[in-house]
């Protein structure tokens, strides 16, 4: 009976999966000026030609990481897009005028002028997994060395000196200890190391300074998992120091989980279930109307950003991702019960019927709220990562070829 | 009957702004470092000690022109509050490693170290309003320089150079006509040159040109008010272009409809009443559940806003006081029932029954979706002006004193 689920899972997941493919590479390429279109309504219209960064290097990244890794995605149209949206990128997205030594773009133009910098370190990010995911298929060493140019960059910032970033030294602004930021870290490390002994030493000490960073966010006696905590792995006073994410912690799980699978380290596959996803599943579940919360305030006052009590599509991703792989590693029934919760609630709200891929923003009794299917923030990224981890970890548990 | 029907509003509107101000006096005050908390939990509970810049100019201006003005605030407990404020603005808000003239501040910790300065014009412009209001209570001369000084300064970036407010030169960000920044410097002539014939003299050009600035986004044949043009008046492509802001609108109503009436510009008065109140009410009030939307775009395409569909307590104080000022100068029986269908929603869904002063933020359905009173951009500033303003225009149109 178990079995019979698993199959039914994925067979959803990878029609789904197959669906959510088709409507990027039906609605996103620019043929004229390379790149994506990110802001994609409901039924494919481009609504707004802008490009933002952080979507064009997700997109490159998962259109490339398709096309390594699963036999019927093996597809030339997909590798074609993923080099064009590199080509664009690599052409644009750095900016050497920005902060003290270049920045890449948080926004661009369609013909790719910028439009807006960030003074933070996410563009920079899916540019590296773009760089070093492309160099991965297609064998091109400049690429693969425009990854490490700038992940070396990057590192430098955040662990050594931030005034790269162009942020007005202030003294009321105390740095702070961002999760987003060691876990994008950890991320790269994994990305920049598979299969490559020389980056793995390279990396090793990098990666376990990411875990310790990470893990400065179990506050409260092991109770709550907090976004933002000092330099020192204390609590912060104020709203910044009381705002959780449900949907981030459980992301933070999996790269944990993953980190400890692969490091063969017991005790931080426990950390990361009981503390990274048990935790946050239990506070952000919503008791009344189902899915997971946006942001909460570990106090129980009311959050200020407006979003907080929406159902967005991307915390659900992540925590179906963690759920299975640690069911997948485990096989602890309470965490397929999990997974088949999350799931239920997922399959039930965020896909549409009529034109393909998922709605991104609900309101907390669970309609859609926006119902766009790209926007500044949600491009081709969270729902095929999730279809696409799901269907492998499900081939793993059926036993099944992972390459089909 | 309609002298009846005023003078129930007028009743319920004093109450109510008493019982705003009394709320504030009771929990805003920091009697240890000055200033105001601004982070104020429904009931009352200081739930973040951050000092929000804008909120700390717009309570010392509400005070003193409360105490101005009105003589049941004629206190010394309600001046005082707006010194300390105002002392604690004057020694801290102003940074001058920020732009490269200096910029104020856009949050403070509670002792006053910058936290976070913005590279936009609204600090500044809250600082100049409380500067000068204090100065006119006061008599202290010093503070009215400042204020101009800093005025001039604005005025510079805006008209002049931009660069001093520190943000990159990027060849995509293409400088738009935003409609808050001529709003706001129109607010600002209104406030420096009030009783002042020298410097109506010196700002009469730049009150001109904010007029002229502010009707450019008058588009689409007059059937649309648009947040963002080109700086030559024309309608811009993608979200920003098609972005409407109900609320922002019908304040710029007002803003214009008093400039009008002080000039005695007839037609002016004409175009404020159809364009920018007629026109956004009309497009923003939500037929199926009541109320104004937050933000919409002109073509039916979902705003990416996330909070797109709320509604928020701000864009109801304006649309109050554009109806009842319309209706004041021209007793058009339509503008009273605008003004009345708005009351009716407003005072059904924002006043809080149990604690005081009203919630800033409903859901679409016009339940309360964050139920704090005071937060980073919600402080002592739009309720109690709303409600200021409608009672003196209430008396006005009763024939009794404004001065009670």
């Amino acid at each position: 009976m178990n079995t019979e689920k698993l199959e039914q899972f994925r067979e959803k997941i990878r029609a789904e999966l197959d669906r959510v493919v088709d409507f990027w590479l039906k609605h996103s390429h620019d043929n004229q000026y390379g790149g994506f279109f990110t802001c994609i309504g409901k039924d494919g219209t481009v609504y707004d030609d802008l490009k933002y960064v952080w979507l064009q290097g997700r997109q490159v990244w998962m259109y490339c990481h398709l096309y390594r890794t699963v036999k019927r995605f093996h597809r030339k149209e997909i590798l074609d897009a993923a080099i064009s949206g590199g080509k664009f990128l690599r052409q644009f997205a750095w900016v050497p005028s920005a902060g003290s030594s270049g920045k890449c773009a948080f926004c661009l133009s369609r013909d790719g002028k910028a439009v807006k910098v960030q003074r933070t370190i996410f563009s920079e990010c899916f540019y590296i997994m773009a760089m070093d995911e492309l160099a991965r298929v297609t064998g091109d060493q400049e690429m693969q060395a425009e990854a490490e140019r700038v992940m070396d960059l990057l590192v430098h910032w955040v662990r050594v000196d931030p005034s790269g970033l162009g942020r007005l030294q202030l003294p009321g602004d105390t740095p702070v200890n961002n999760m987003a930021v060691p876990m994008m870290l950890l991320c790269l490390v994994q990305q920049l190391t598979e299969g490559r002994a020389e980056l793995a030493g390279k990396y090793r000490e990098l990666g376990q300074w990411c875990v310790q960073q990470v893990l400065q966010h179990v506050q409260r006696d092991g109770t709550a998992i907090l976004e933002n905590v000092s330099k020192e792995g204390k609590e912060l006073p104020g709203c910044q120091g009381r705002l959780q994410n449900p949907g981030h912690a459980l992301e933070a799980g999996w790269f944990l989980f993953q980190y400890a699978v692969r490091v063969g380290d017991q005790e931080l596959q426990r950390t990361a279930m009981d503390k990274f996803m048990e935790v946050p599943f239990h506070k952000g579940w919503d008791q009344q109307h189902g899915g997971l919360f946006y942001f909460l305030d570990v106090d129980g006052h009311c959050p200020t950003q407006l979003e907080w009590s929406m159902k967005l599509w991307w915390p659900h991703c992540e925590a179906l991702i963690a759920f299975l792989m640690a069911y997948r590693h485990t096989r602890e029934p309470r965490l397929l019960e999990r997974f088949t919760q999350v799931y239920d609630y997922t399959f039930s709200h965020f896909p549409d019927a009529d034109h393909g891929e998922w709605f991104g923003y609900l309101t907390q009794q669970g309609s859609v709220a926006l119902d766009f299917k790209g926007g500044p923030f949600k491009g081709f990224f969270h729902v095929p990562r999730c279809l696409y981890m799901c269907e492998r970890l499900l081939d793993s548990l059926l036993g099944d070829s992972c390459d089909s």
